[in-house]
């Protein structure tokens, strides 16, 4: 796989380009489709897979993470794919009109496979989703686990639950089968949605340090086992604040706020990458999904004493709902009251919801203050009490 | 007016009906139609407009506020109105049914103009706006209100500024005419949109202590200078917990809570009001409007030492913007970098980054750590930085 190489930027404001040529003019050298081969970290040196070295003092780890095929024979074969850049997007599309694609398989239950099954299904696919669970999108609550079962069929796509895929096949009638443990599912193409694995091969021969989650080492500043040696985005852990564990999140969002650390570390402005508090989102059709902090099990495992409740409600003033719908979960903490976390579900005003909550969170709020919090209430917005607020009194009252 | 006067709330879980009728069932009396001619606090008693005494224990203030109608001849006449009830909108509505009214004019250009003239354009009214200032909703910084005014200009609202109501006219050719210092304004109704005064008339024959802004002085617990007199919503002042001062901010949202602390303060479950930031919002046409905290004139005015900037962006991811544009501008002090106040316009997403900032305001957040927060990251909701995150680290520069 390609990876850029540059030299550390001498002058951040001229960086103001993104082609390769431009960053030349800026002194910066980037080399596009150059394969690195390892890292000789002790003698400060890149390898290429041309032969060259490239000596460095400071290098930066940004190698990404790999979606994951499962180990099933028949997975190399065309047709098959697994959903990680933009290429893969456009091979994807490519493939689907270049041979007539009809019919589509998912495997995997969690938000790539979502926007997935949106995606092919507004190119017109008949869409399966097939997942060895019971019910998609396992990290939120059940109950709203069932509200996107609900979206999916509403638009179409079979959720064909408890299968685990054995092996891809090439079949006479269908141009390829999903076997999976119950049965043979005829397809045109397959999109394996199970996840991703931290790049970290170079990392490792480079004797670096990997956490428990299998992603490279850091700290605060991003920094590697070795100090000259910087690690960002997907292919790094992230302090989570609420669990306060070390752990991998690869969200795009994450690695651009790591990378602008890093950067700013070696350029000579200190400053530490504050953790996540794992907010997350996503839209499908006509729902939006989001999630921030930790659920009742991680809280748990963190040592919190976790209390959670839902609500359902309007999220938007009574008099001007047209049918919308919003769930709205918090998880509080029974010894101290404070916020752990939230999910939410709604055709509107989820993910606006779960983004005041990270902000509750990463304030250190309690259910008290939420509860009581002043939000820009208008009627098109939100109720006089917005649903934040009815939440973290009710759960209040349960812990 | 007539005020709903009712007993202390002996079981609140009974309370969950709202006719008269059933809160009688629940023990509680309800007078609708019944005015209130003062209040002897000394004796404990209310006086009725019939000549009855009900004595009290515990007396709760809930008189409201009052749209203000200027000092000018003519106001009084049919046609002319003010909008602060569900009662004022129904006659609205009706008057321009019973009278085929072709022209509407609203004098003042806070939100309640704004809602007012999207309304009145609903109706298929030909609609002016004339105000004595130069833009329109003068609280939001001039950037912002320009985009107001076109956004007023391309639904067809004329706005007339520079202009102060002198008088109230009838006359031949138009049903009404609103006369100005500059012009004479044909129209078939008016609406005065010129904010609210606190209704404090009985408060103060009782002795009760108004504040500097007129409006009844109360402490967190929503008691009034008399130990056993609580007043609570428009009529009474609430804390800003930006500015540190009491002011009256009467909005539907505060009025719900203080109502809420009151009921349990006096049912023996001690609670305070925690106060407000002056989170607020509206609609008009097809734009979000929304602001917190303060802005540099008010926060120079509470001993900070603002700084304030613009930016202009994508709600969401740029691959997904279909021509959405959003205006966020965050207000900093310099000494101590902590966030002051927010503003924010756009098509979407300008109240729910407001509320965020709410959340950070309430929290006591500086621009460092709302610079690198974690938001709900996914593009049909954000950039990977969301706008919340550019705007902090800009603003944060120019400290």
């Amino acid at each position: 796989m390609p990876y850029y190489i540059g030299d550390v930027i001498r002058d951040p404001k001229k960086l103001i380009a993104r082609t390769p040529e431009k960053f030349e003019e800026t002194g910066i050298r980037v080399r596009l489709n150059t394969r690195v081969e390892g890292i000789d970290s002790d003698r400060g040196e890149v390898l290429l897979a041309n032969g060259e070295r490239l000596s460095y003092d400071v290098l930066v780890m940004g190698t990404g993470a790999e979606a994951t095929l499962p180990d099933i024979p028949g997975t190399m074969q065309g047709g098959v794919f697994t959903l990680k850049n933009l290429r893969d997007g456009i091979n994807i599309k490519e493939y689907i009109k270049g041979n007539s694609c009809r019919r589509a398989v998912i495997v995997g239950a969690g938000f790539i496979a979502m926007e997935m099954s949106e995606a092919l299904r507004n190119l017109g696919l008949e869409t399966s989703i097939v997942y060895r669970g019971e019910l998609p999108v396992k990290k939120w609550d059940p109950a709203f686990s069932g509200v996107v079962l609900e979206e999916l069929t509403k638009n179409g796509v079979s959720f064909v639950a408890h299968n685990s895929p054995v092996a891809v096949e090439k079949g006479p009638d269908a141009r390829l089968y999903l076997v999976t443990d119950k049965e043979k599912i005829g397809t045109d193409i397959i999109v394996f949605a199970l996840g991703v694995k931290p790049n970290t091969r170079l990392a490792r021969e480079a004797g670096l340090t990997t956490g428990e989650s299998g992603a490279i080492g850091v700290d605060s500043s991003q920094h590697t086992s070795r100090e000259e040696i910087f690690a960002v985005g997907d292919c790094c852990e992230s302090y989570n604040r609420m669990s306060k564990k070390w752990g991998h999140i690869p969200l795009g969002d994450m690695a651009n706020k790591q990378g602008r650390v890093a950067g700013r570390n070696i350029a000579g402005y200190p400053m530490i990458f504050p953790g996540v508090v794992g907010a997350q989102s996503f839209k499908m059709f006509d729902l939006e999904v989001a999630m921030t902090g930790l659920d009742e099990k991680e809280a748990e495992k963190s040592g919190y004493s976790p209390a959670g409740n839902i609500i359902w409600g309007s999220p938007v003033a009574r008099s001007m709902n047209r049918g919308q719908k919003l769930g709205l979960k918090l998880i509080a903490d029974r010894d101290s009251g404070k916020l752990l976390g939230a999910q939410a579900i709604g055709q509107s005003g989820a993910v606006s919801r779960i983004n005041v909550l990270s902000a509750c969170l990463w304030g250190g709020m309690g259910l008290d203050e939420i509860g009581y919090m002043d939000l820009a209430y208008s009627p098109p917005f939100s109720g006089a009490w917005d649903m934040i607020h009815t939440a973290a009194q009710i759960l209040e009252k349960k812990l």
